[in-house]
């Protein structure tokens, strides 16, 4: 666990967290910046920042316990859609490994915004040879 | 796998898409309507809508792929960062499981934005009683 880190704090009981569901791997809590009402977190116990850094045993059960809580968030509050997201390198503000569990309705105002792209069935060819050919390396 | 599903329609090879890498469970290809340039989706082979539907061993495996997805696209494009996302019930508009894997640039202009809400502590801890509750039944 690292000493500075605001969710190693929370997995300490240090730092006080709305905690839904916890286990041996992971702790689940309510976000403090929520997209949506009961929008949670799930976050490994042990200090890991990005996807790349999960192993394969937390990052398989992260998804399985995306699942769980996902189910119990249906059942706790009946919303029109479940969104999972997780953000890695520069996005990842906290640093923390956390994967959002973000109940969603249909008039909810969340909404995201797309760059400007050339979106041409040549320009996704050229991306799809360039991410084979790195795949192949 | 269903008739009119489109996703299926590239399971079985009578669809074209940007086919990145494929086993045989999952099939991952480029987004033909991108956030970012090398945006890839992983699909599971057999048709499942929601997280909910899928059997552990299917959604556990995606997690594990997306991890190997988002370690290639690191290489192959080095991004700033990547976003895993997956919209369930009126948010998944194909109908078909399919898990994002977005490259993200510091100047991306990729922007989500949040409702407003009463995000003080009381109202977080009401909602955290409401989720305790549900899971407990």
């Amino acid at each position: 666990l690292e000493p500075y880190c605001e969710f190693c704090a929370i997995v300490k009981g240090i730092k006080h967290a709305e905690i839904i569901y916890e286990d041996e791997i992971i702790i689940s809590f309510l976000d403090i910046d929520p997209v949506n009402y009961g929008h949670t977190l799930i976050v490994p116990k042990n200090h890991y920042s990005n996807l790349g850094d999960l192993p394969d045993f937390v990052a398989t059960h992260i998804m399985s316990r995306s699942k769980y809580v996902a189910d119990q968030l249906q059942k706790a509050l009946n919303p029109d859609g479940i969104t999972i997201m997780q953000n890695n390198g520069c996005f990842n503000d906290i640093g923390h490994y956390h994967m959002h569990i973000v109940p969603r309705y249909v008039d909810d105002n969340f909404k995201w915004i797309y760059p400007k792209l050339d979106r041409s069935s040549n320009r996704l060819r050229e991306f799809g040879n360039l991410i084979r050919k790195a795949i192949s390396v």
